[in-house]
């Protein structure tokens, strides 16, 4: 018996299968029960025929893509006060538009763009902060288990060097603050929605804050992230700021907050992590969220991603709306190679640049597995899928499925996704849906 | 009294003054009479009161942009073989791809769709190399003629180095076959499409191809438009072909096709030219086509724009399809940003990075100055506009014009055409015209 909760996309399916390659099963069969894929078949099995197909043949079907770091509240700025680098930037456009969160009626108007816009594209799973405030973040929240997607999200803590309207009045006051958002969170008992732990960066946060963080942590299991080694002038910051650590990662694992086996964490950037602090973030399990769009626009440079993955680290890649412009992963999938590309070039000739198959499997298994079993078809994992529509090049010759996603990763971005499941629950798109089948 | 000719639009209007700065008008008037520019007036002048005046007050309005370099054949293949350096793709997409251009039937379908594309975004000027084959490039021709756009369409020369489907079997055919496109093109008598020398670069053309063109060139006035100092294998090709000349440049030079008084000439990328390189293109006047998209893709580099600007060179951007994915020069304006932001970052922190109103102006009066009096609102210029979309940001707060722009090239690019026109000649836009005013 087929159970009602059976379903197959049938569609030319592209997904990862390590992180070198891509597995490409033409006009196949991605089947999902009970949320669950059960994996891509070329034909339906025997005991698989009678389950409802839906049918995508002559479109790309591929995993749901995982967006490991971006910052709801600067959605509405995006796009602005470019020609800055970080800190000035920080404090010309991204705290002043944060402050605004204090009103609900803005956070409200805001995040419900925000939260749309994610809808719309090929994401299916986002880590997100927020702002300090709580009112505003439990309503982001409401707004994303609305949307289907399976979301982390965090109220951010900062006790210092912020200006007065984001900066919570003391360590305590901002641990309160944050226990009492997870309360509120545990009331709401939101169904794909979760708290992540979100202290800013290490300049934000006084060290009895991130001392405090790090309890609550340990009490409740809760996942972190936080931000690390983005920018020069950032580190060179943190170091004066915090003399005991030997270097920026230190910081955060001097204060309980960098991985290990119990404290899932993702750090955004590492830019400028050189081989010892990627030793320590493999050591610890942290997960590296590479944000390519973000860190060209604000001059801090580029990740050093091929030695990541050489070294054996977990990394995704993240939005980071709105130090990236952009809130597609499917462009940080072509940014993430262009970089590369242009360290190779520019900077250091033994980093090989990313193949696209590389980056693709950063924006799908990548992330994915900081949700658990997420980022693929994989028997058991959860089923998350994106419909991109693909219409033939016009010389009408047959191209392989590889180029055909780097062609549309490069041209057509979100705008193609057609239909999209998370965790296999149909999410309805605006408009395109319609159109393809 | 007001001619009939004459009309205005009104909107909040952003030009580029000079280089480096941008000069805004909220809701003015940029005002056409007969197919040019009148100027910019923040209120309508008494002997202007009378002018029929298009309403998009709210919405940005700016110069058509110039593609100073782009293949139209290449556009069907876009986003394609992007893991390769430039000889690799050019024998493994390129050659193949405009090997088919033999083929009628396939030409009027591609030429087409980039035809289409073409009125679609925010460009209005364009230099376009076809293929080699005589009959395409005039069906291209024929077809841009239709679209309204200002073009430079080139048949492309090459007599060696390529596979036997696009390499003429000699000089002289390769001439001939050039003075038959020309006569061709003089009958036809288009009004807004010329024909211009392309000699596709040093390694396809040999040294009595290039003395050819020269002697045609001389005769004809045309203007040339090739490739210079791309990629490094090239560089090193060209040095190893042509043991006469000092450098690349000089390999055009002692050809007779490096600009001087009378060939005016685009050479496109310069990623590799060197202080004595741009000297020379300096002293020849030579434009350089500037294509961040395709030199990061292509694993090229970034060129030293700065370097360039300091300099006095005359330069424009180039989306460079098919090295470049995406037709849009708005694309380029946030690419070259991009790009000069890890130059600077990983290469040489001498040359500071290009500002958006530095890369605006070149999208604008900077390719525009290949043409003419284009790229401005200025008096007398020929009156190319395009009228963008711009819906307020969330927060409601009013922002400056130059942030506008800034986030429109980030975030909307060419979509957001909604009104376009060329040298005072409405463009019928897809869809988009009815929704904005």
């Amino acid at each position: 018996m087929v159970s009602a909760e059976c379903f197959a996309l049938r569609g030319d399916i592209v997904q990862s299968a390590d992180v070198q390659t891509l597995a490409c099963v033409e006009d196949g069969y991605a089947v999902c029960e009970k949320g669950r894929s059960l994996g891509v078949f070329p034909q339906l099995p025997g005991h698989l025929e009678q389950v409802e197909v839906r049918d995508f043949r002559g479109h790309l079907v591929i995993p749901g893509l995982v967006d490991l770091h971006t910052h709801a509240p600067q959605f509405a700025c995006r796009g602005m006060g470019m020609d800055l680098e970080l800190l000035d930037w920080l404090d010309a456009y991204t705290f002043p538009e944060e402050a605004r969160y204090l009103d609900l009626d803005y956070a409200a108007r805001a995040y419900r763009s925000f939260a749309d816009e994610m809808v719309k594209g090929a994401t299916t799973r986002a880590l997100v902060f927020a702002t300090v405030h709580l009112p505003a973040t439990l309503l982001l929240m409401d707004l994303l288990e609305q949307s289907g997607l399976v979301t982390m999200v965090g109220k951010v803590n900062m006790d210092r060097n912020a200006p007065d309207a984001l900066r919570e009045p003391s360590a305590q006051a901002s641990l309160d603050a944050t226990q009492e958002w997870l309360a509120s969170v545990r009331e709401r008992a939101y169904s794909r929605t979760f708290p992540i732990l979100t202290p800013r960066f290490v300049p934000s946060c006084s060290d009895g804050l991130l001392a405090g963080l790090s309890a609550l942590q340990r009490e409740s299991a809760l996942p972190v992230q936080s931000h690390l080694s983005e920018n020069r002038s950032e580190v060179a910051w943190v170091r004066r700021l915090r003399p005991d650590a030997a270097g920026y990662a230190e910081a955060y694992l001097n204060s309980g907050l960098l991985g290990g086996p119990c404290c899932p964490t993702v750090m955004a950037h590492c830019v400028h992590s050189d081989p010892r602090e990627a030793s320590l973030l493999l050591e610890r399990g942290v997960w590296v969220a590479h944000c390519p769009v973000s860190n060209t626009c604000l001059s801090s440079g580029v990740a050093p991603v091929r030695a990541f993955l050489d070294k054996g680290l977990r990394i995704g890649l993240g939005t980071d709306v709105a130090g990236g412009y952009s809130p597609s992963i499917l462009h940080a999938v072509a940014e993430a190679v262009k970089a590369s590309k242009l360290r190779w070039r520019l900077e250091d000739e033994a980093l090989a640049p990313l193949t696209l198959a590389e980056a693709f499997c950063l924006a799908t298994r990548g992330g994915g597995s900081f949700f658990g079993r997420a980022g693929a078809f994989d028997e058991g994992f959860d089923f998350d899928a994106v419909v991109l529509r693909d219409d033939p090049p016009p010389c009408g010759e047959k191209i392989g499925l590889e180029a055909r996603l780097e062609r549309l990763v490069y041209t057509g971005a979100d705008s193609l996704a057609v239909d999209k499941y998370v965790a296999g629950r149909r999410i309805p798109l605006p408009q395109a849906a319609a159109d393809a089948s």
